[in-house]
């Protein structure tokens, strides 16, 4: 049985303390948020206890490990502090914003050769990891395109958006681990972006959309296409494209209901609204991962590394609008 | 180069004579219709002779073959002056409303050994053909079960429901000539129709909608689902059930356009309005095979016999309304 | 907190189990089965008490509710034992195969007015349940037909043939109650069934594959296709149709992904494989109807009634089969 | 009836005969090509004359039009002549691969005011056009997204290649008209190619498959995916995307057919084949728009001003792909 110590009580930590309280071989044991009544909610929910300071949870030495999921700015101190307390560690994405942080911390902690797997939970997605089983299998030959299309329902408050870190480091930071999952490593990358012409992306400087194309060391090229919104949902789907075929994953509507009238036919309803709704299983599959790679002794699927490689895609994208010109990375 | 008559210059008949215009190997020579407006705008447009009687066409030496557009009531009749002048006939379904006049007939002309070919256009349909291919080819192996959706967009006026013969002489007949050709000999048929409380219906003691079951000589059960209106269209189906899977052919929208909005996703339009749409192809096909059979000289893809046959079924299944049970044919 | 009981630790015990545990307001107490392997299974996968004898859980007062989940031939017994019990029933399908049997149980137990539940998950599979919600809401207008596809991945084993009931007791006896579900009362029944040849069914004078036809008392015409196998998995679908228009039901692949090559486009994988993988989120919502119609102190959305009818039309089928006649009913 | 001349009796040429032949308002009357057993081939086939030389047409003063389907290098030739003999034309994309050359032409004929329609079939594909509609009502609100996606079934032989101009000129010119086309006038142009390590793209310094990203003056973004290759047919499909929702346009297959097996469900069959397949309704109705402008006297859907300006963002293509920079134009 997995101890463990969930830190941060916000969105996903909800969505990872309900993955620990599901799991047969973990249990959440603390709660730790500095928002008194957002720790007790979630600790009451599934029978922890709670904490204002994580300090309770890196001090208890029956404690395992910790998923961190408080606010971007204080990953790295988290991370470092656990470490230091031996902690096994989720870490929820992106890990900072700032990649000279990033690298100052793992030359600090790396010679305690840290166990810290990384919360991109796209990856354990269930048709997103079809799609990657049957290309390995050679099912469509060579592989020589990626197309992902990823867009949420609805914006991010202004007030987010001033410190979301931009939207290539925030939102496609996901789409960026999930073109190095299919393709492996990125050589190049090119970026278009726009505002749409609303006045909270032009006022924080953001983009409501973007493009972005790749160059894989493989030599395919990738296609990130992103919208801050939506209408019918949460679009998120890709296309891998090899010479003797493609692999498409689509998305999910609540029910298989089909609908035939005077002026429609096969018309199903919206698709799930945001990720908690198209995520969930992957969440779990993803804990799942988590407790048995430290219940397996051996590295996560996903690690630090992968972190660190995703900020780059999104760092280069970034030069990328501002020059116009391609960048090249790795 | 066959040169050929078109007797009736009606909706089946000018579907007939744009077939016959395009076709290579063919020439309409004539256009027969005892209502001269019909005849004369149908020949014009084509640039063909017309006539208000047939037995200009009969007559003439040239002519090779008739295809047989007329009102069901004089088929016979037709049929019988075009095999007496050596014509090659193409006939619309149904032959006629009435086994033992079609029986009286065939007695008396088959020792001419006529070329007679029936036009049930569906057996022509690419989607339809496909399945009956892959069946044949052992894809979906012993076959068990066949599923036929036939469903009108618009019921025919209330005057003509009169004169039609009932739903399962008139509309049926196509249906239970697709089970034929998909599965063989029927040897039990049963049936339950509805007037949906619709006056014309009622009145015309006729169905506005039916079910009707078979069990095939093979041992497969077929079902018919029969409806005289469709809100969405032309509603024409089939599937092919066997034990290593299933075949199904659908319908056809105008375009490939899919709508996603905020109340649904993957909306087509609605599908093809009615048989000229939706079985303009066949028509083709049906035409081109006749032209193939007759250079040939060989049997006809579809025959006389195969005309009596669907009708057969047409009496079985208004037997079993009647009745309430099971009737076994052939 | 409901606390419960689960008599029988079979495959439905099994799923009903897990629904009890995942609920937030229900506690799985006791685990009864005569097979002592079975019971303690179950029981310590969930920390709870078992025994072989299901007097234990009728004696203790603590228990609210039983789930009735062992073989239907003890179904009525344990009926009236845990109605004299004064406890809660969830009962599966069907009550019993004996209808008279079963009128003389309810004959007994009425004047207690028992809370029986029946289940009938598929009521509350979500798809149904909208196109149910759908037509309500007049989306397509009068309704005029009803079409259930019904197929079994694998047939039973021989064994089980014989003490089954026939497939329309054991199998299409949840067709007939989701026919109820969408159209109300049934009036008419007509059926043919086939043994495909097979010995066992051939055997067990049971049916390989049927389709049944049933007129409803709202004048809709209802159509059935059950077959006790399938190539590509658990076929579960249906397709209600008004004068509107239509809505259908399908079914469910495990992920969204479709492939495209040299010889297919659009290619799903196999459908989901069998009732867990398909009606669990359907079991969840039965137990939580059961859980809240308890609590609620109300009738239960589907009660013995539904139950004791979905019988007499299995009966009515069989007649139907029997005689080759329509069989009417209510 | 408008008297045609066809110059060039190669594939496209072949196309264009078949719609000028059917068309009811126009005749094929002269078809020219260099080549004896070309030109005579496709005469004798639809009754026309013969000539091994253009100017048999251009000096037949009873010749209202000719349709331009020559190689690209003689496209500004034929047009010079053809408007100095007052013909009507119909031009083959690309107009040429040189906008020096376009330019200098224009200028010499424009004072004549010529009728000159450019053959952009795709704009007339149905399934285009209806998106082209329903967005120009509204249906998904303001534009924000166009994404195209056009791959080849197979590439071009390697002859071929050292004179197409290049894949951007030879076949992205069509996507680049119909961005155009969806979104009106472009101001920057991003791309990036790869020969896929194939010694022909290699040799002729061109892409096997390429990905340009524009930006439209309207503010909204687009993506083309191209191939020279596709293992599953001729794949054109488009996804106009605006703040309520998104119009998707797909491929067609030949046949409605699907199927399910123990592998897959679903599974439909390959795409069309080749743009002959997919755009022949597309070319019809082409065809009917310049036979209707020249009736009508008026501008032609698609002019010499489109076939430049595709040729325009060719040439940004071009231009980014070599200097790793985004291009304006316009």
């Amino acid at each position: 049985m997995l101890r463990i110590a969930m830190l941060g009580a916000g969105r996903v930590g909800q969505v990872h303390a309900r993955s620990i309280s599901e799991h047969p071989d973990a249990e959440l044991v603390w709660v730790c948020d500095p928002i008194e009544a957002a720790a007790t909610a979630l600790a009451s929910k599934y029978g922890a206890q709670w904490s204002l300071d994580p300090e309770d949870a890196f001090a208890d030495p029956s404690i395992d490990a910790v998923v961190i999921g408080t606010p971007t700015n204080t990953h790295i101190e988290m991370l470092r502090r656990a470490v230091d307390a031996d902690k096994r560690v989720l870490l929820e994405k992106p890990i900072d914003l700032d990649l000279a942080k990033i690298d100052a911390a793992w030359a600090e902690i790396q010679h305690r050769a840290p166990f810290v797997m990384l919360g991109f939970c796209r990856r354990f997605d269930p048709s997103f990891q079809e799609v990657k089983e049957r290309v390995a299998k050679g099912e469509i030959g060579m592989v020589r395109a990626l197309r992902i299309t990823s867009r949420d329902p609805q914006p991010p408050l202004a007030a987010y958006l001033s410190v979301s870190g931009g939207m290539f480091k925030d939102m496609t930071i996901h789409d960026f681990d999930m073109a190095r999952y299919q393709l492996g490593d990125i050589v190049e990358v090119q970026a278009m972006g726009s505002d749409n012409g609303l006045d909270d992306f032009r006022e924080a400087k953001d983009h409501a959309q973007a493009i972005i194309v790749m160059r894989a060391a493989s030599g395919a090229l990738a296609t990130i296409v992103n919208s801050r919104t939506c209408a019918y949902g949460y679009d998120q789907r890709l296309e891998v494209y090899g010479d003797l075929g493609s692999l498409e994953a689509g998305n999910w509507t609540p029910t298989t209901v089909r609908a035939n009238t005077a002026t429609e036919t096969e018309a199903a309803g919206p698709i799930l609204g945001f990720f908690l709704e198209r995520y969930m299983p992957a969440f779990k599959a993803e804990f799942d991962e988590f407790v048995r790679a430290v219940t397996e002794e051996r590295e996560p699927a996903v690690g630090f590394a992968d972190g660190r490689a995703a900020l780059v895609l999104a760092e280069a994208a970034n030069e990328s609008v501002a020059t116009g010109r391609v960048v090249r990375v790795g």
